[in-house]
């Protein structure tokens, strides 16, 4: 099989030179501690009396997680290899960059590894006497049925749910107050994807699974985990229409209501027809008299060169409406 | 051959889709005047007594020029279709739109077509009396010896030398003075790209042009123009160091001088691979002893899918340091 054509050095230090680009280009927002190559910090963000907010994974989704640290959103986050968790050691750094006396809030998409090892970096700052509290999210309604939204994996709608957590813990509101609202925010925040074709690994230049061209898969995950069905590559009206009428099956709004849209790509997939999704996204909601209060459009969650695409929406209230609109300021992500 | 996998609906409908997107996820960015679909304006922009920036030129190098409408940037757009110039009318469109009694200015990537296409359109305007100027962008190095610099092709570049011109357009400075500065930013700027795969038109969804795998193209253009030399695909230190290299050569820059430097994906190259070619660009313009003042890393001037990327540096001075620190707010970039 060809390899994939990648601009890269070593596949083994792709992470640790892409953090030492990332840390060169953004001086202004991001720093690292000490003796702490994987956890990278908001300049801005962490202070007294504030809950600090840590978020990771894996790497490979870029612009998640690194570009939601910054004032306003995440205090900090752990950096994993390309598709693997963090250690624990990583994550305690991140927390303690981020500590403000006030607790923590750890915050990632639902995956085993991450757990794991987040749990046990809550364990080791609890010897620091340290409170770190959970929130996973569950956004990806195609990863696992309905009445088991535990089970969910995380995926791009966690830009909403750290936006809405991030904004909480901004405005100095308690860790029982922050992961309340995060908790709120996951539980109104459904996703769901299309993959067109595989992404592969730095260490491998393979593609990690097979999808032929002409073909698609909806509901696949951000590491090629199995979607919900495979098929013929259809119309971006027809794929959207799919998304959207599962989202809104899932999602309860009534006419009137107001929504968070993200259409992101998952790489490779430009932003022309990432437009023309949210061209019917926009058409479906006024149809259903759900109005659209912010939009965001663009990779945002990705895996690296995946083609493909998936659609968040957050279902706001007056709440969530005040997180989301909550300035923050990352090096690849503002909003106010 | 293979298609390639596209989220379309009718490939001749793609751009007016894609507009219709773009209006409904910015709405408070953007807006199109009655009976000119392919002219897209800044809300906040255009202003009595205030030059008008018209930018524009082919579909597919999103977010070019689009995401660089808005307060502080451009006023307005003509949008032609996927890698074609549009016509004069939707320039003319743009231009009215744009228009605040001072003049307005052209700027666009130097084509034959877009040439043609924005003169007639700046004749048309002298029959309403409203004067058009123009400057073309040639920032790509590697399109045209270094003594044809008016041969030369724009490309990524644009970024900064729109930014720069739409600063002095934005602070009410006279048409002479915005046309003056929009030169001196294009004479300081300097890009070059390689490509490591072609990318598709909507109406055929075949790649434009071969490359075999384990290959890439130096200098190649945005629209698939043979670049300086085709070779195997080397490391991205490798390409890196080559780009800069030729960049440095043009530059004259001396030790203590300040820079903003740009590493642009062509399309599906991810933020993983841009960001370990900022890593070495900030290396080696630390070895020179050379200042980056401001960095931007990301997908700005693509070619939909094409895998590549491209580095651009503009060589500051005090006056284009304030044109590019001044404040834009548009639906896709943001400063300040």
């Amino acid at each position: 099989m060809d390899q994939t054509q990648k601009l890269i050095n070593d596949g083994n230090a792709a992470v640790d030179e892409m953090l030492t680009g990332i840390i060169a280009a953004h001086p202004n927002h991001l720093w690292r501690p000490d003796n702490a190559p994987r956890a990278v910090v908001a300049r801005h963000g962490p202070r007294e009396g504030k809950v600090g907010l840590v978020i990771g994974g894996g790497s490979g989704h870029e612009p998640t997680f690194l570009g939601f640290v910054g004032k306003g959103l995440a205090d900090a986050a752990a950096v994993g290899n390309v598709f693997a968790s963090p250690p624990p050691q990583p994550v305690v750094d991140a927390a303690l960059a981020a500590n403000g006396g006030a607790g923590i809030l750890f915050m990632y998409g639902n995956y085993a590894g991450d757990v794991m090892n987040f749990d046990m970096a809550a364990e080791m700052l609890e010897m620091e006497s340290i409170e770190a509290r959970t929130v996973v999210t569950t956004d990806d309604i195609a990863s696992a049925p309905r009445d088991a939204r535990e089970k969910r994996r995380g995926v791009a709608g966690n830009v909403f749910i750290f936006k809405a957590a991030g904004a909480a813990a901004d405005m100095m509101m308690s860790l029982d107050e922050v992961e309340r609202i995060a908790r709120h925010a996951n539980d109104r925040t459904y996703t769901m994807g299309v993959a067109l074709s595989a992404c592969s690994l730095p260490q491998t230049r393979r593609p990690n699974f097979e999808l032929p061209v002409g073909e698609m898969e909806i509901g696949m995950g951000i590491h090629g985990e199995p979607g919900v069905r495979r098929g013929p590559l259809q119309s971006a009206n027809a794929v959207t229409d799919e998304i959207v009428d599962a989202i809104l099956g899932e999602m309860n709004a009534k006419a009137g209501d107001s929504v968070a849209v993200l259409v992101n790509s998952l790489g490779s997939t430009p932003l022309m027809e990432l437009y023309i999704m949210h061209a019917r996204v926009a058409e479906r909601l006024a149809a259903a008299d759900i109005r659209i209060h912010s939009a965001l459009v663009g990779p945002y969650c990705t895996s690296m060169e995946m083609a493909g695409a998936s659609i968040s929406v957050m279902h706001l209230d007056d709440e969530l409406t005040t997180m989301l609109d909550h300035p923050c300021d990352c090096a690849m992500f503002r909003v106010g």
